[in-house]
């Protein structure tokens, strides 16, 4: 295979490990990227040396951003609502806001309890959720309504038994196997309006 | 939408102008990246500054390489053969060598006559494909088979005949709509060696 060189063999097999994109479309991502290279190439790599340098994960509740504590953490008024929502996942946070579900704070646990993949407690964000959870009037639990994410929900109520707070979940809108961040984004906001509590 | 920074955003929207990607799967894309962070982000940052400085278009076939003349056209024994294959595009280059048809030069027109879409002879890579054609015994023309490639496959016969080159073009093992890049090897192979004399 001649295509070019290592360099551009190499971002071909970089740009493959990305999801979404194999072997194929990685190279026509290449070759769309060297046809536009002042247009698209050369921005590109700047906003990744950017992100690089800027991104960084948020010391409270695990969001991604440039400041630590998030704009999310850092937002008065997202505190006022005593709303806590805990998300498997910064894709969930995500699907979440663009959902527009108002002025809440998240908590990302960065994971779930899965057992038969060796994911305890320990792995994932749990004690800071524990840790912050008093400075709130109700956890909304988000997780996905896999057996997984469930799983993990139950453990965190029972964490939180007995502190006083209300734990909510989402409501059953969320179709069951299904994820987060593929819902679309009336179905979210329907979903954390009949939130019921557990 | 609070998609963490300014810095993450433009990252997202960048990635959702590759081919393959768009704003959903580029979101999740960065997240990816933001993980993977040691082992993919930096890596994928550094390989994009490299080809922007690296990467340049051949001045004799129009191959994308970090040499010009690339490593195509500066390897004597691809001279030997006497064939030089005409295709519109690099993605149909590679597509070429990755089906391993031997030592031959290519020359990239970069794109195809299309008079409904203002593409005329000036347009594309022709002057430099007639000035150098005499160098080679026969010129195999690998147009997609589609009405503009086959149209621009006319054309160059026209304007090479009376030289004596012998001008042929790739078997009808090629579906008629169906574009080189999306071929498997094998179709690609046997169309080369079932080529008919125009």
């Amino acid at each position: 295979m001649a295509n070019g060189g290592p360099e551009i063999e190499q971002l071909i097999q970089l740009l493959a490990r990305l999801p979404g994109l194999g072997p194929r479309s990685a190279r026509r991502a290449v070759l769309h990227l060297i046809k536009k290279k002042e247009q698209l190439m050369l921005p590109l790599s700047a906003a990744l040396d950017r992100a690089v340098v800027a991104v960084k994960s948020c010391e409270v509740c695990g969001n991604v951003d440039t400041i630590s504590p998030c704009s999310i953490c850092s937002d008065a008024r997202r505190g006022e609502s005593g709303i806590l929502i805990v998300v498997e996942d910064v894709a969930d946070l995500w699907a979440l806001e663009r959902a527009g579900v108002g002025q809440v704070r998240y908590h990302v646990l960065g994971g779930v309890l899965s057992p038969l993949d060796g994911v305890g407690p320990d792995d994932l964000n749990l004690d800071g959720l524990i840790g912050r959870a008093h400075g709130y009037s109700e956890i909304v639990l988000a997780m996905n309504a896999t057996v997984e994410g469930q799983t993990t929900a139950h453990y965190i109520t029972d964490r939180l038994a007995g502190t006083g707070i209300k734990v909510t979940r989402l409501a059953h809108g969320v179709p069951v196997g299904g994820e987060l961040d593929y819902l679309d984004e009336g179905t979210l906001s329907q979903a954390l309006k009949a939130r019921t509590e557990i």
